[in-house]
């Protein structure tokens, strides 16, 4: 049993929470909103984010190490007190950006050393290391050190990875616990969710989940997915994998995903989400609606006078029309970029508030099946 | 004796002022914020507008004909529908764009032809034209369509064409009348702003000046200046020409300028001010305060932990400090911008209610002193 997370109820396998956290009560199913650097891309504060219901805010640690510095952060009071923030904070662990952004890397027992994707200067990153960081920012959450293969590697490379990034968990864990016991640490109540890895192999994904469990972490997450397999593979994984992390621990699918994965994570028992979608999608111009997503660049918008949806409570959509915004793509206007970016977190936020609602109404089986129908009819692909 | 304006008290020549439209009051001095394309570049709306104490946004009536079209905006309702905004709009004539953005332009006694800056067609404007997009956008005051000739213009060429620019203002008037007599144009009460020019030789803006007078129209501007001539030009301008301008009218000194500038300016009977350089300059990471103007990109604002002015009532100081706005500029951050834009309008917004209360209070010859001394005193050239 987790000393901060409560099971308030479940139907089916979709589950109902709530996570304690020195920094306030995280109500799950939950999305979190991810701010890179300290920020939200878009030009969204902290200010806006209490304005659209976020309950978590993401940043990334390896991109907050090269610019400005976890360092410098530490002297600045923490992320919370940086970025003005007073509610949960998770970071992730570097892991995935080292993996994906970085150059020049080498794996070894030890970690991993890359250069720098801003500068090529060389640095060296660990479980260890990665703990450090996490602990000088300060966050609510921090996430251990893995390793993320590629959703095609071969089955030795993915089996000799997680044993890898097991060993490296069990670091993790220690030096999390020496942190939390310094005096001078900046939140010395910092959480740790453990990974599960092991691309689309179900059985090495349940061992690793076997053996992760009795660490007894905060929470476990799952990552690897959604980065280059089927949605198919990943709810297969998600039904294989999810029943062997313990249930009354929080469950975090990373980075997933679109409205319709997180629906059906949340129908296979997961708690946490985050994904750049909202974000990135509406810098681009694209709005999420119950109906689907919908592309403000498209001329048809030129005169429609109602809001991206209506009845919706974001800033946008209070305030501006489909024209207007419309037309501050087509001006390449930054407002229209941060009007869409409210929109579409807002929709993620109220969406997760929304499943809240079915599972605690015993309905969730239901309210999943309306939402796709809903959802898939004017979804532009 | 304008209809709609009130000159409630002047201190020395400082006028404290106040202007009625069809949209609210104005009360003068006062500080246009300029939304070229129908919004503030920086990702600031007009909600945030009404929370920064706006009280007059400025549009640009040749980018918003070239984009998305004033013929679209009239069919949505007019600018204050399309971008959410109820209080009063000034639209330039497009004059001052066409004689430094666009291209291959002709000048002759009908107008001039030039080719957009955007995709390059062509395009015939003069006095009737630029009144006919502004009343299709429905502004609440239409500046005339004005050559606004080079500071370095021969003396010969700038009497010529101040001359032809009188003639445009009587065409513009007859034209704005004719418009606003129709039955379905956006803003019948749309009010007209003559435009002073004649370069730096004051007895060309002085007879100009005193011509356009007679016209009685609702409010006069000073163009031409800012555009290449020394602050001391401009002021010397302003004290041989302001007074030949009525007193019981708005005067808009166009274009201008820094915070000094405008001291100065209301110091010498102006009313209206607009300039880019509080959207432009936060944009860049520089920042206004009553000291002078920092830059934010600098690493000494690094570990800073105070907001960029103390008891600044701004959305960026109210929650966040110099050493988070530096690291959003040092990170790329599009939230940074935003942020200095907030404070800067905002500063400038402020700047002019301590000039009307100065004034209001018979002390506008001190305040003027004591802004400039402290102004200067750590201003960051």
């Amino acid at each position: 049993m987790s000393r901060n997370y409560k099971l308030i109820r479940t139907d089916g396998r979709a589950k109902r929470g709530q996570l304690e956290t020195v920094h306030g009560t995280i109500h799950t199913p939950v999305f979190m909103n991810v701010g890179t650097v300290a920020a939200i891309k878009g030009a969204v504060s902290t200010d806006d984010l209490r304005t659209i219901g976020t309950q978590v805010e993401l940043c990334n640690t390896y991109h907050l190490h090269v610019r400005t510095g976890d360092e410098a952060i530490r002297k600045l009071g923490g992320l919370h007190k940086f970025m003005n923030w007073d509610r949960p904070i998770l970071t992730d662990s570097g892991g995935f950006q080292v993996f994906s952004l970085a150059t020049l890397r080498k794996i070894k027992e030890e970690g991993v050393t890359f250069r720098s994707h801003i500068d090529g200067h060389k640095i060296f990153m660990g479980p260890e290391e990665s703990m450090q960081i996490q602990s000088n920012l300060g966050s609510t959450i921090a996430m251990a050190f893995d390793e993320c293969p590629s959703s095609r590697a071969e089955r030795d490379y993915v089996q000799a990875s997680v044993d890898r990034t097991y060993r490296w968990l069990v670091r993790c864990r220690n030096k999390m616990a020496q942190l939390n016991s310094l005096p001078d640490t900046v939140n010395r109540d910092q959480m740790l969710f453990g990974i599960n890895q092991g691309a689309v192999f179900d059985d090495i994904r349940i061992e690793h989940a076997k053996q992760i469990a009795e660490l007894d972490l905060d929470g476990y997450a799952i990552g690897g997915l959604a980065v280059g397999e089927t949605h198919e593979e990943m709810y297969r994984i998600l039904d294989s994998t999810v029943p062997y992390l313990p249930q009354d621990k929080p469950v975090y699918l990373m980075g997933v995903g679109t409205p319709v994965n997180i629906v059906e994570g949340v129908y296979r028992g997961v708690d946490f989400f985050d994904c750049v979608y909202p974000s990135r999608n509406g810098r681009h111009g694209h709005a999420y609606t119950h109906r689907g997503k919908i592309n403000l660049n498209n001329a048809r918008f030129t005169f429609d006078e109602t809001p991206i949806e209506e009845g919706c409570g974001c800033p946008a959509c209070r305030s501006f029309t489909k024209a207007y915004i419309h037309h501050l793509f087509k001006a390449k206007e930054m407002l229209g970029m941060r009007l869409l970016v409210l929109h579409n977190l807002f929709f993620y936020n109220h969406l997760m508030e929304e499943i809240r609602d079915a599972i605690d109404g015993g309905r969730y089986g239901q309210f999943r099946n309306d939402f796709i129908d809903l959802y898939e009819s004017e979804n532009e692909k």
